[in-house]
């Protein structure tokens, strides 16, 4: 674990390339305040933490290369809990790199992504998983994914099972220590205590488990997939949401030259919106295609739009389409488009195990009926925790810790002897661990940090 | 001039959008500490100047938006003069969007470009020139131009000027006081004082003028033309060239179809190069414009690489495209090209105003050489003048300065009366203030300051 931590000072620019008034270069590390002092025009190694100082950036020439803002933090009171310094200087791409080659020709040497932070978590000022979610925090775009990294950074999973491994940990102690006098029978762990131990990690890993699929949603968009027959008016409906929205987040071209897929966020939520081809009647193998295409897209959906033409299509054609496309799982609402005037209950009876809504895409109307039922379909999917899983590490983590205390649930039921029990204990201890970092291995903090940006 | 300032607290984000580790948010008006501690966790009103905060940002909710530092510069010590706070937050746009929101919200108002540096000229943190150089210092992108707006940013223009503006203006006095005193036939202003001084100024001006053809050389690059009959092997030069120096600024199309304009920094200096179609002996119409084109291309840079083939062309040859070519006040270099193997000053005779150097492009032979004479005809442009004017708005008040001192000196001469003299010094003190902005119109820094970036 050792090979990716040194005592290195390192340095790197932690505001975005590109035009902009200041840049800040962070400098962290043993020597940070005097490599720092030696290229400014103020001695900064006395200074108090938490102070900004004006002053000249100067070359070995004595040339100013800037006049600039530090901000020094003292060790154990700075993010990489490090002696850091921030450097403001003005926002060009020339006077930053200057900068930088000052800092590496006076000792300090550049940064690797997400080095600040590792270095934050090796030195105890936050654990893994809060590491995890600086990055997850940076990325987030919008107000639900954003909230769910900010609780995580916070410590969400801290306060949901630290204090739980922590009891997990100590009947481990006790049962491996009824090991050492096996001879004598006795029991130093409470066998009721434990189950009820386990009875709480069961409830709360499960709840935690579950939570991933509204986590991944967020994180990574509502999977919503826009099906019907032809002309049914997927596409209107589709520009319609977006232009509505003004906010599309990017166009990514299908993965099927058939399929359109629109990020859009509404009320904080992101939603893939995936716009299939028009499933007709298979009276042929090519338009079977078709329809194929669109039930698989359901398959990896979270929510299914289904479009259809409210003047053209019956009852009966209606339920055909949607016995072909439903899913168990997949939320489906019905849309009856081109409903101009007709009341909104006239195409209840269509179906009766999903909501009917009587909207037109062209002359937009109905689209905040569609935004609330979208609203509440993401209800369903969500959860009761808390604390939401997003990250697959930690869902993965999660799951084997939950089946080890299954393991332990049934042994403690079936009267197993206690180094069984011990083995499975610190199998879900292990598990319970690696999510917030008290153990890793270089492999896993070489990946999480590598997808860092460089000066975070 | 006032409309252009108000009393409201502006805020924008300081640094270039895009992934980084943090963005900065920059507040500052009379109420940015109200404003700021209004959505932070910590009473920022009561804090030291020049003192960074840890803590949290929440909106009206309650709800957190981001783990931040906030940095407090309070009025007259901050770069715009009033109070101020820069808060880091982590680098996600979101954050960045909730928290200008939030600032909007509690009564800040969006600034506009350049707003922050033009409250600090208004607030007498910086005169106008040096506003103008922080834009400068921000776009340069050569040691060069750095190190001219580093200058004039410090203060360089008023070191050379401000002590000779305020002498003439005491003259200026003086000889009105003079104008009261008419009938009596004093002088109250001594003529060979005065006639010391416009000698001075004179002085001064002349260079500072003068070294706005360095100036705008350096700040914009120095246009260098490559010319030549076709298969000379110009564009393998400005392969080469580039190849070299691997630091490529950027790849203009050229304004005709064929001219291909490169930007290549050497030594600190940036030089743009020209490359020019192939000259050809104007049998025909057609074959004239390639002329035409390189004596254009020519006729508007500050230096000509002519390249000939020393195989193939005879020193006649040589002398009748340089005779085409040449201008007066371009430095002009030749380039003997193809010539492996043959003695450097084989080609001396070729041409006795220019320096000759024998070169191969392909075999990168000779390209120091070249960046030498390069330098050396920089040199040329160059100036004896500490400061040097990059600004064509300072370029025009000095000349036009330059203008009135000379009618005054020639006044002096010839004995004109005291109050046609104090017009023509007047007229040079306005044009000098209209520099460093003692007199200044809301058009002239309307202008200035739209080219800022926002939050500068």
């Amino acid at each position: 674990m050792l090979t990716l931590v040194d005592k290195d000072t390192i340095c790197a620019p932690s505001t975005a390339s590109g035009v902009g008034a200041i840049h800040v270069i962070r400098v962290s590390g043993e020597d940070a305040l005097v490599i720092t002092s030696k290229i400014f025009s103020k001695d900064l190694t006395k200074v108090n933490s938490h102070t900004a100082h004006f002053g000249l950036i100067k070359d070995s020439k004595g040339n100013v290369v800037d006049e600039v803002v530090i901000t020094v933090f003292q060790e154990k009171k700075s993010y990489t809990g490090e002696h850091t310094t921030e450097i403001a200087c003005h926002g060009s791409s020339f006077i930053k790199q200057e900068i930088l080659k000052l800092l590496l020709a006076n000792g300090c040497r550049m940064a690797n992504p997400g080095e600040f932070t590792m270095r934050a978590y090796f030195n105890g000022r936050m654990d893994l998983s809060q590491a995890e979610a600086v990055a997850d925090l940076i990325a987030a775009d919008s107000r639900k994914s954003h909230e769910i990294a900010m609780n995580q950074m916070r410590g969400g999973y801290s306060d949901n099972i630290q204090h739980l491994r922590q009891r997990l940990m100590d009947f481990a102690s006790l049962i491996e220590l009824e090991l050492d006098f096996s001879e004598e029978d006795v029991e130093f762990a409470s066998r009721t205590e434990l189950f009820d131990l386990i009875q709480e990690l069961k409830d709360r890993l499960s709840v935690l488990v579950d939570s991933f699929a509204y986590g991944n949603a967020i994180k990574n968009g509502v999977n919503t997939v826009i099906a019907g027959r032809p002309n049914a008016g997927k596409s209107t409906l589709l520009n319609a949401l977006l232009n509505e929205e003004r906010a599309i987040v990017s166009n990514i071209p299908g993965t099927t030259r058939d399929t359109i897929e629109e990020k859009l966020q509404i009320d904080g939520i992101l939603y893939n919106f995936i716009d299939t081809a028009g499933i007709r009647e298979a009276t042929d193998e090519i338009e079977k295609i078709g329809v194929e295409r669109a039930i698989s897209e359901v398959r990896r959906s979270d929510i299914l739009l289904y479009v259809f033409d409210a003047k053209e299509l019956t009852k009966e054609e209606v339920q055909e389409d949607l016995s072909k496309l439903e899913r168990s799982g997949v939320s489906t609402i019905l849309l009856a488009n081109k409903a101009e005037g007709k009341a909104i209950d006239a195409y209840a009876s269509y179906c009766e195990n999903h909501p009917v809504l009587s909207i037109s895409a062209k002359q937009h109307l109905g689209l905040n009926e569609i935004r609330a039922e979208l609203a509440k379909c993401v209800e369903n999917i969500s959860t009761e925790s808390d604390t939401i899983v997003v990250n697959a590490r930690h869902y993965d983590a999660f799951s084997k810790a939950l089946e080890d205390i299954l393991k332990v649930e049934q042994a403690l039921e079936m009267h197993i002897p206690g180094d069984l029990l011990a083995m499975d204990i610190r199998s879900a201890i292990r598990h319970l661990s690696s999510i917030t970092g008290e153990i890793s291995t270089d492999d896993l903090l070489g990946n999480i940090f590598m997808n860092f940006c460089v000066g975070k």
